[in-house]
């Protein structure tokens, strides 16, 4: 089918070749002249047949906000939005809510996969309303993986739930990189497995733990055995802030995903003011020595 | 090779039949007379030929201990122990002490796959000398998983090293099922999502959380999508409670997979006695309501 | 000095007695008829004199809100609005806003001290202008403890900071409480210590971890030394959720206070949707037995 | 009474002081020279009349078991030895069992206060049999708190049971310090609070969170306000540790002081291993930028 596609960055562009290599005929819009096949989005929307649909692949925050505002006033009423980006669920009914009025139907949709999405297929949960989410699916058909619809693909709710899998899907992660982050340290701290690489590589097959993740650190391993080129130092984008909002929201327990969340936080601070305090307090109480920055 | 299996349990009995299936010839001793080959591990002695090579895969503690002592006095010098329970690693040096004294050597292996193993096989983790190690290969490569031995089995360091690695394997499993349980309650209790057991399926492919758990979660969702004819109480057997501790003697931080061992604690209790205390100082200071056991 | 006082419920009936033995002129509203002064928030106006000071002390949220609006509508330029309620900070720039547009003045202010505030004073932290805050100065030095008023009142900061100030001590409160029900329940659990109430009595002087609090749990474990009359269930006020959230927005890893938090979330399910999955999880790859909710 | 006191460091030389002061007295032991009454343990126990007490205050582990050993072969029995050291209580069936070959009793005891104990008391907790508890009581009601005995002072069971107490105590403290870190970071972290220290000042009396470690705290805010010459590099000695492994032996969840422990683990890391892991990880899968040790 035809698509208008923006954002064509790590995510768009791999898209783009996926579903073209699908025989769906795209029109990408970047501000990257390299990349783009038009001038504007309203250049891209000029190539449209309606009713149209463009897939929005950009940013969360502003720059989907003001994307989706653009494309208010230039598509017209039976079109159809699909906004892919990592955007919390929230502003789904809010997008939602403007192209409304404008008779444009939104489906938002959750896109798992990363760089390797291109040769794997992505991992895709969309909300939506049945028939707008019915009519993206030859696309989505395309950017998933090979083989039965149900095991790279869900219709997970009404607006808003697509992006609402995502952030739990992403929440996931954090806990389950941290569990192995958390194992291969210890195993690299005690002395008593000498191989720790190969036995992390020894897990990839017929082992409880056996997982993408898994082989993706055994890819890491075998370039670094010891990950030492690395700093352990780790940024977050904001799904695994939300997870863990929407779980205080919910009163639901979730001390793994947090324990991650929090490990991010950690990594990136020079010295910790908490740890401050309690050496302050325990050289008040007990005359402990602390290390202090004259030292 | 042959090989004589104490131990015909869930692990044991399907690692005979795979092992059969792969051409060795296993004499296997069990209590229970419906499985057993012989009718003591005595008999089983007698029926192999020296060198031999006997795998333990009874339950650790006493059970594998007592084994090994018998063994210790029914091999002979140039005879080889394999144990391959669940043992904590700090068994392994009393094991292999106690049968070095008899010119017997030991090798532990960690074996990983539960009841999957017969058919997929079984992921394994061995400590020992390598000459130990290399005479029991032909095994373990008929027990691993087709393919790249170094994908299925790793020769994980000296005596000691096999079960740590395993210990530290189910400590990492313990954290990446606790991080999909935080995330199919938080999907189950908010109403965003409205088919929850059709987004986690969705995540099999794809996805970059998929894994060999997730795929057990599907699993149990379409014979239960809502996880409701069980119960949220869970045992532990001691793997991840070493894990914990041996991250403490390290002083590695391990705060998610602690987690999920502490979930699996207060899975257990009834009511929880450190809530009590809470309820008890709110309501002394604020004179926040309480629910007493007389409501 | 003369003060309207919204709101008399625990807290603020409270508060009226403590200001009026201070020599305080208090003229007091409540919806309860048997508590008030007045029959309505604009009698209570009529009674005071320009310029005003009216203290606001209702639930947080829609109670405080249209107390706020009602009372922008009743006092005029020149009068100051103090409130005292277990408000978000988030909440005060826009009562301030609003409030500002009538020449109202605004000051927030986080009051601790349960029950006991009454007799042993309230910690008072307040957030405005100096010039606002200055003048409430009369009111604060009552309630507050007797002695050094640097101990039991700061002016944190602009307006929002006395109830962020309040939420973080509040976030503090959860953590402290939830390491005395740690260490009680490991006392209770264990059998090494057989006096457990008294050896937590015993730590009223002297210890590290004498505190209020701690005379609080003594208090209650005289009554009931074992604590076996009440629930392991509680409750939580909003506070300690919005301690995460703000440590999630400034990215400051705050791992006890959310033990705690979810520890309460935890304490009022009957059962762990999480661990429902993890065991399914282990009755599909280890044929581990559950307990279903037919046995 | 009469007491022998073996090692007079920051606790033991403060206790000797509070003891003579009290009326006791007191034949202390030192290897160094400048504080030590004699020369040689054997030259203390000549000084005391049988029945005698010796009191042992030295570092836990190797010092305090060649101590007891030392003071097997002097003593005779009917004496008493009290085992004041911060000793993993297991530690105590050992030198308990020791002694009683040669008739000595045995008392342990959890001794907290910290460099303050000398003016304000120390708070207590023992452990042994009745009488011999009893026969050091006038010792104990020296050095504890003035004012009732229960609040300073508890038998709290048999022979083990006093340091086990102090270990859970100490795990307590661990937690709270926590929290008040965690409430420290939040407020220095956000701008809302502009006087961080004022407003912990604040909460020393009449708040729910007053207690003497936040005293502490006001006193080394007072010293350094935002806690800037210290660096945030915290040492454990052991009781966290114990407190942690004994609450896994008996299944108690302790979320929040091993959380504290654990903060403390990383706050001596110059790198996390762990999220080297995550930051590998994630560059595996979504191509995200790194810091690598070359930057």
């Amino acid at each position: 089918m035809q698509l208008g596609l923006v954002g064509l960055g790590k995510m768009g562009f791999n898209m783009r070749e996926r579903l073209r290599a699908g025989g769906h005929e795209v029109v990408g819009y970047d501000r990257d002249p390299q990349v783009t096949d038009v001038s504007s989005i309203a250049g891209m929307v000029e190539k449209l047949t309606p009713p149209r649909t463009v897939w929005v692949m950009v940013p969360h925050g502003e720059p989907t906000k003001s994307t989706i505002r653009e494309l208010s006033g230039l598509l017209e009423s039976g079109d159809l939005v699909v906004e892919g980006g990592n955007s919390p669920y929230s502003d789904d009914q809010e997008n939602s809510a403007l192209l409304a009025e404008y008779g444009i139907s939104y489906v938002d949709v959750g896109v798992s996969g990363g760089v390797w999405g291109a040769s794997n297929g992505y991992g895709l949960m969309a909300g939506g309303d049945a028939a707008d989410v019915e009519r993206v699916l030859p696309v989505f058909d395309t950017l998933r993986p090979e083989g039965e619809r149900s095991r790279g693909f869900a219709h997970a709710g009404p607006v808003g739930a697509g992006h609402y899998a995502k952030m739990v899907h992403n929440g996931i992660e954090y806990g389950l990189m941290q569990a192995y982050a958390e194992g291969f340290e210890l195993l690299a701290a005690s002395d008593v497995v000498t191989d720790v690489a190969g036995t992390i590589k020894a897990w990839s097959h017929g082992t409880v733990v056996r997982s993408w993740l898994l082989d993706l650190l055994v890819r890491a391993m075998e370039e670094d055995p010891e990950l030492e080129q690395l700093q352990g130092y780790v940024t977050d984008s904001g799904e695994g802030r939300w997870t863990v909002e929407e779980s205080i929201n919910n009163a639901v327990p979730t001390p793994a995903i947090t324990a991650a969340l929090f490990a991010r936080f950690a990594s990136r601070q020079d010295d910790s003011p908490a740890m401050k305090a309690v050496a302050a307090l325990r050289n008040q109480f007990g005359g402990h020595s602390v290390k202090s920055n004259d030292d």
